[in-house]
């Protein structure tokens, strides 16, 4: 999950759009109905695999077909305005569904910020347990993001706030139990129960379904879903604490670098000698990418926290496994430059360039994943406060201030932050005490490498809201494809969540004839 | 609660704004607090009780303190629009409120469709058992009812659909959590359990807080609250079926006069001679009332069912005991007139003129209970589909059709009906599935009686989800204020609300640790 911060875009700006293009291509090749897209050969696609990093066979392949549904613009009003309608997409896989009439389950993935396809395809568990619950898998986009863009386009949606106003998570959570109602009713499947899967703000989306809309989902398995980190529940400096303490984890020495190296960043940058330094030294392709720097390498670090996966991925960067170690390892290599500069370089180098395509970084770069529209929900509802501890944090020159994302906030929309209501809309305040007695089937799931558990859901809060906390996980790593070199903690954990839905799905069937 | 009709103004017509002039002058006089207004003597306030037909002693007097919340116009979108504030007034009671430093809980009404001064005469067990739970008491007015109107006034706030768009369920919902909110943080009383009352509508919006806002609400009594007359979960022909039966149950002449009147009415009503015969008949004010004649018999006997209570009440009419029994009466009255017209009038002139007041009938009259909004909300979610049963109904020939009414509201407003929100939004299909493993804390009180009780949850879901059922109930009896005339099925029925809502506190304050 991107963070609000100047910062947010950063992430993409290497990988130019690349990512994006396979996603495309990698979706099309696995299509089996209607609005296939243009399709690669079978060599080509093994060949983008492989530059993901990825091991897939072909029976578990990424399948689906693509469709759209008619959506209001706005489910919580009656102005005129809220009856424009818009295309929401959603991808469908029914390969190996049982069908309405064993009232077989449906597996929804509640779409995040960015493209249904990115989503779809980091989250192979999905895909991967689909045959033994005769599952029928849907993923749906969430509205603003990829092609589920209203008013005719994101030129005119995101124009300014009257048109991107309807870009919330009140109406995304209507927006799918609109369209799942509709989709069981079109497939005669009103008995078939639905389990929701999502991570990070799609986990959070899942949770809260579970919780508005137990009428519609019999339970959610909501991954690193930090539905804490708002209104001060969670301390803001854990965010970094976290990060920090990954790096920590790996040396004492490459915490300390990292610490250290804000301050000669910025006397380096009060310099113009400083700046076309750090230009060379961090090999950007223009002076002006200079003013992105600092963002940049704040990216690496807690987006490497966030994906640091026991195996090698291609969620947010094409990594290898654990690249906080790696990233470690080349700020402490004894056979490096002394130079700090070069040892920053290379770390990030290590996040934005691990397969050594780039021969220069374009810190002014696109946004492959579709992430743009996040920055608005920042702006307005997703209020999650950032701060440092002067000693645990290894971000403490760098500053992420709230007065100063609210100023820019205004500035950039018109909106006035709503920092208390995501909490009066869907709690989150003694949380165990208020849901004790009241929510049911909720799989909270969290590892404590990635930064965002430190707004997660860490106890058990009753029999069937149930956390399950990995030490050395990362970000929703449990939703990601099984490999053969997933670690016994993984294998565990996945596991455990498929026999709390067999259960879910055991009590569901025994009170059908309620 | 109103039904979408044509009829829908008909019950105020002949009361003028009395009622609405009565309820301020009683109000006014327990206000202990600030916004005071003019108050009349207490010898002046006895004769109003008693015109009003209850017996009230001081110490259960209505008294509050009238106060008003800035709100967002629209709390689930972010345009500049939905930044509008507008005033939500409410009215709070600290009496026999316990106070913060012993968490001491608070009573909160969920205003429904119309003045909030004329809900919270009508709820006195609160009032009632506020010292026994030492409950602070706060009435909350709807959005768009009585003085809670955006747009700065009524003229424009019901001009359009543009701006009259954001009345809505869910709008009124997120008012209430956010101002509750709010006033836990300002009186220090974070800890203070809420527990939510309402009645008909207010005791939908009840129930429906309870299933969305768990973790500001601990529990709901929900009385009358017809959740499941949605989406034809119960057979349309269901209210119209509850009112015959109430009436048949009175004596078989009575149904049966009035299931044959539509015709004669019909039949006199298409010639010059009949309609003058009619209006002399009925005693209309003017010739111009006729038209609307049918209607205003319709809304005399559905609200007389609805109304039907144990013992005198003001709370649509100023009506005696058990209304039903007195209008069949009046139309089997062996004494009478033999023409039928003369016996429907006298049938109406006990609804509508019970006090004896009135030489005329004028159907032109006003809405002294400020519901006029409701007409929005039917054209909008609130779909409530009315049919009737050939045999089991005596409105078989007055039809109210779904079709016309769809007609109507897209006329009138622009806007076209949502028929599945609600239950998308709510759920209500397969209720006992859905919530048995869910939800907690919800009393669904329904008088088999009252026409909504139809609509209501009349099986207990799960062991806190429960339904009280009075065979002899009607709508929304139980929040009356208890008298010394109350049979002993409805004190029962109060004394387990109590114990139920006792269990409720007393397992949140054992959780209070948590």
């Amino acid at each position: 999950m991107a963070i609000f911060s100047t910062t947010y875009t950063f992430r993409f700006r290497l990988l130019s759009p690349f990512v994006a293009f396979l996603a495309l291509l990698v979706a099309s090749n696995c299509n089996d109905g209607v609005r296939r897209r243009s399709t690669p050969t079978r060599s080509a696609l093994r060949g983008l695999w492989k530059n993901l990093g990825l091991s897939r066979n072909n029976s578990s392949c990424v399948q689906y077909d693509v469709k759209y549904f008619t959506q209001n613009l706005d489910h919580f009003s009656f102005t005129p305005e809220s009856y424009l309608k818009f295309q929401q997409k959603y991808l469908i896989n029914s390969k190996h569904w049982g069908g309405a009439s064993t009232n077989s389950p449906i597996f929804v993935y509640t779409g995040n910020e960015g493209y249904i396809e990115w989503f779809t395809q980091n989250t192979g568990f999905m895909f991967d347990i689909a045959p033994k619950f005769k599952a029928l898998l849907v993923f749906i986009e969430h509205r603003y993001y990829g092609e589920s863009m209203p008013f005719g386009g994101i030129d005119v949606a995101y124009s300014n706030s009257s048109t991107q106003g309807f870009l919330s998570s009140t109406q995304a959570l209507a927006d799918f139990a609109i369209l799942i109602t509709d989709l069981k009713k079109n497939l005669s499947a009103e008995n078939s129960p639905v389990v929701v899967f999502g991570g990070s703000y799609g986990g959070m989306l899942a949770a809260w379904f579970r919780l508005k809309y137990p009428h519609i989902t019999i339970g959610a398995l909501a991954s690193s879903a930090p539905i804490l980190y708002f209104d001060c529940i969670t301390p803001p400096e854990s965010f970094h604490n976290v990060v920090s303490q990954d790096f920590k984890s790996e040396s004492e020495n490459c915490f300390k670098v990292i610490k250290e190296s804000w301050k000669i960043l910025h006397k380096m940058a009060s310099t113009h000698r400083g700046k076309t330094y750090l230009r060379r030294a961090f090999k950007l392709c223009r002076l002006g990418d200079f003013d992105n720097l600092e963002d940049w390498l704040y990216s690496a670090y807690y987006e490497a926290a966030e994906t640091d996966y026991p195996t090698p991925a291609n969620f947010i960067q094409n990594l290898p496994a654990y690249p906080v170690k790696h990233m470690c390892k080349a700020i402490d290599d004894p056979s490096a430059s002394r130079n700090i500069l070069d040892r920053l370089y290379g770390a990030a180098n290590i996040f934005y360039n691990y397969t050594g395509n780039l021969s220069c970084f374009d810190l002014g770069g696109s946004d492959p994943h579709g992430e743009e529209g996040w920055q608005f929900q920042a702006s307005t509802e997703m209020v999650m406060p950032m701060d440092d501890d002067p000693i645990k944090s290894m971000f403490i020159a760098y500053n992420v201030s709230y007065e100063n994302d609210e100023k820019r906030c205004e500035s950039q929309y018109g909106t006035k932050r709503r920092p208390h209501w995501i909490t009066t809309e869907y709690g989150g305040h003694n949380i165990k005490r208020v849901l004790k007695r009241f929510a049911s089937n909720i799989i909270f799931f969290n590892g404590l490498r990635d930064p965002w558990s430190s707004g997660g859901v860490l106890e058990d809060i009753n029999e069937s809201v149930l956390a399950i906390v990995a030490e050395k996980g990362a970000h929703h790593v449990d939703l990601r494809f099984a490999t053969k070199d997933d670690p016994q903690w993984l294998r565990d954990v996945r596991s455990r969540e498929i026999s709390i839905i067999e259960k879910w799905l055991s009590e569901y069937y025994s009170n059908l004839p309620l």
